[in-house]
């Protein structure tokens, strides 16, 4: 196929190159400003955390395939690249259409870097399926449409910009469920896409840094920090010693399995990113953290016997479980909290007040989950038309094809 | 053996439920307070930390057997997370009974990880021959003696807190020691127990993660915080200088030997843990990390080749050498510190303090080395009782036998 | 072959001893002070992120060789370890000729971790083909010479402290080639200097770790960190992107190749390192990791197959295009950057103040680079004298030869 080798060939650097060409031009006019030096040289820590749980613990995180190592990780590595510097551009953009002045550099930086999210996670979905140009243009239309749902969350329901971004779970993982179910199945036959111990163990190290990074990542938006890092502790720590009850209580014969085990400790630190400030009692951290990894394990046993076949989807890291099901459950929590706590101090007659603050809640959550389905539709559409020479399926889940090896993949 | 895999089915997820759900109705009757925020948010960066070092560097320090890796980090990881919430629990109590104020959040949950280094420790003597039950249950167990005796040295010795917690080493191998004496010993043709290189390359990765963070597990408790860095610093890099050089010595045609090599680089952290903020001069610091560097080399030979085999002993990690003696070096060196500066500034007629100081110190070693040697034996008996159904010797150092494995382990 | 064996044994550890013996000894004469602890205290993230990077990342990085991952690995870290003590003694000298006073003690020895990365570097390029004996006398020449030059510039030609540090790169580089030009080839032959996809995943470990801690490692030494920070990170992300580009475009069928990106991912963070504080402009930045990503590439094909095998010269890890030409790259920038700045606020009848500048910035990159070229040639010479019995080339590139290994390397 000399033919699709070349149209790859030619697209993906001039792709990028066009892309980095506009941000190098966009820079030339301002950019995050280091003025502020001061309130910058705070968020650095944060900053290097949420990098290093992005770049490195999703990277590895994703390594599960086990002819997909080199993609996993490199691909991951230059999309979140891309995306850190798309998203600085569009976060200028939110913040001047609000009007505001803007953040310091490196706490803008760190913000990208949450946004990004949205794009690793969809990118699991589609993970051995979608070709480089796919993913580049992916990342940038899911930016765009993220930042889209985030302003009008902002501006027409006045939700606070910490909650809009922890939507990025839930936004991220949905985009990315639409879009893989638009990119034609692996062949039952391709054994491609199974994990070894090995990648098992690579998968396992990246797991265990997005875990003890996730309280950094969370407490990056709110105000009150240390809050939000011990609760998202609590919420992890349930979570994970609840991933290995379920995962032998439910398997056939007792035992353990790394892959649900591997989702289900991070699920209690995506229910808590939207709450993780406000929880004020720490039996509530760790009942959600609880109930995200009931969500997750059952939900992995429904999604993937009933829901993907019925629906003809393939989810190759499973992201419907992972970081869905548990968002889903974090943005329920944090309308149930919000009427809760408005319930205790409202008075009688401020009940309109209750239901208006519930209602942006739940109208915040809607937006959010119908833009992400829509257009992660449209774009999977869009990614899928002949024009653009999609990878053949045979050739799905395969390093050789991206990369010049100049030795023997063996197949352990 | 479906009943023994039954037995397990059974016994494992409803013990971690009901601790889980312990642990969760405690939470209801308040929890370490994240009142105060301020003295909270000083520690995260050293909580990080120490978190990092103790999930993902032991997790993977412990990954040596070709088969077990499934089993080693993911049982530690569990095993922690379980433990800090029980070390809390156990560290408000004695905060109560001392009839102290709380500490802030994040400074205790720092604290508990430093009390679970012990289960972490005693892991390693046991490692692939106890099944989740009993590393759950001695996990409970050894928090429970331990901080009974901290506690002990504590009120009746009124030995400092600081110097307490780091008996955390000597407590976790006499421990584990003692433990693993009355787990059956695996027979001799079993090839399961050797590492293969890349099983070895991991417990590298996993040995200088623990090394690079041990000077903030060490400066987590003291006051003077940077002193207690550098020493630890300076220990640690004589020490790793060291084991190069005496394993090259004491090996036959000169080679390095890199089991060797994990152990001693992390024996002069564990050696200066117990007076690392008391150290003056860089020296001092320095020429325990070589002694304690020594010993290790030395006593790896001495125990594997006489101790182990005599008393019938099977210590899988070697956590008697690694972590044993060394501590042993420290206590003694907190002695000898303790009666110098004393008597550098005593004079004549206070002799009897300088007396009385020595034997606080032997005493509080006494007890704890004791306690841990009792206790371990005790819990090791309990958990080999025929009711507790132990795993078969033919299935230790096994993944398969707890894991649910889609794929052949391989055996290179 | 038992006398080289036995020379080999009777050398290395000895050397070591003797060395250990005289930092030891120097330690009673005092070190790093601890007495100023408020300072101290604020450097020690960033002296554990130079720690982490230094001997987790540059350890894996250099992990590309299937059968001699132990060594690579070991080496780097006993050569840190060493060359870390060297280097606090010689940074003292170095304060004490200029009249100053220490440093607090933490900063000592973060500054000590940066000269390091010179060894560092210069051990990549004769990677698995000089011995242990060898490469410890090289730590110690290495950092004589590279404080000589540092003095030599900060002496006569008043360049900063800042700038004669991060000429490390520049040093270690060329350094680390005029001596592996001495050392005899590997026959071709000799299959040994491949990678697998086992030992390239652990060195893109490595890499990310190199990337994620590159902008605390040049915001060590200058005032402005923050703009240090914020100017590495762009160059880095403008490098990472360009680096799949480039490797796309150059490689015959439009592949990725991965020895490749790892290379050009970091040639951004070195060219920067000597200007991060400088620019006030991020376009520069940007450009600059553009540039950097492009003579790194360029570089690799036209030093790979012109430069090296005219010369004769064997480059196990490709240390000329990694770290050399990107050096070279940053240090002309540096000047070009001057000469602007000065032109824009220089009047008239400072226009010669303008051409000093020029002057001492070029006069101090052709000291630093001829000074490592000229040693390390002397340095490759002495080090390959019979006397001192190097590796014959057989057993270059090969574990076995150095360590004890009870199970049998596998050649995947």
């Amino acid at each position: 196929m000399p033919s699709r080798y070349l149209s790859f060939r030619c697209s993906v650097p001039w792709l990028i190159l066009v892309l980095q060409a506009l941000l190098l031009l966009r820079s030339f006019f301002g950019f995050p400003g280091v003025s502020d030096t001061y309130s910058s040289s705070n968020s650095y820590p944060e900053f290097q955390d949420v990098n290093h749980m992005v770049i490195f613990g999703f990277g590895f995180f994703l390594m599960v395939l086990r002819r997909y190592g080199f993609s996993s990780t490199g691909f991951n590595f230059l999309l979140v690249v891309l995306g850190v510097q798309c998203s600085v551009l569009a976060e200028d953009l939110l913040v001047f259409l609000r009007g505001e002045r803007n953040a310091a550099g490196l706490q803008s930086l760190a913000k990208a870097f949450v946004s990004v999210t949205a794009v690793v996670i969809s990118t699991g979905a589609v993970l051995g399926r979608a070709n480089p140009v796919q993913l580049i243009a992916m990342t940038l239309v899911e930016l765009i449409f993220f930042y889209v749902s985030r302003y009008i969350n902002e501006t027409f329901l006045e939700v606070s910009e910490h909650l809009t971004g922890m939507h990025v779970f839930l936004f991220g993982a949905y985009f990315g469920l639409a879009l893989a179910s638009r990119f034609p199945e692996a062949p039952p036959g391709l054994d491609k896409d199974r994990s070894t111990p090995k990648s098992e163990l690579f998968s396992v190290l990246g797991t265990v840094f997005v875990w003890v990074f996730w309280p950094s990542f969370n407490s990056i938006l709110p105000y009150l920090k240390m809050q939000a890092v011990l609760n998202t502790y609590l919420a992890l720590a349930v979570s994970a010693v609840a991933a290995f009850m379920l995962s032998a209580l439910t398997s056939r014969d007792g035992k353990f399995r790394m892959a649900q085990i591997r989702s289900a400790v991070l699920a209690g630190g995506v229910t808590i990113s939207c709450t993780a400030e406000r929880i004020h009692h720490p039996w509530i951290a760790m009942l959600l953290g609880l109930l995200a990894t009931v969500i997750t394990i059952l939900g992995s046993h429904c999604v993937q016997r009933c829901f993907n076949p019925a629906l003809k989807l393939q989810d190759t890291s499973g992201v419907h479980f992972t970081f869905g099901l548990p968002a889903v459950l974090g943005a329920v929590a944090a309308v149930v909290l919000a009427v809760v706590e408005d319930g205790i101090d409202t008075r009688w007659n401020e009940l309109s007040r209750l239901g208006y603050d519930a209602f942006v809640y739940i109208g915040a959550f809607c937006q959010t989950i119908s833009t992400a389905l829509i257009t992660g539709l449209i774009t999977g559409l869009i990614l899928n038309i002949k024009l653009l020479k999609a990878v053949h399926v045979s050739k799905y889940f395969d390093d050789q094809f991206y990369w010049e090896v100049s030795f023997k993949i063996i197949s352990d």
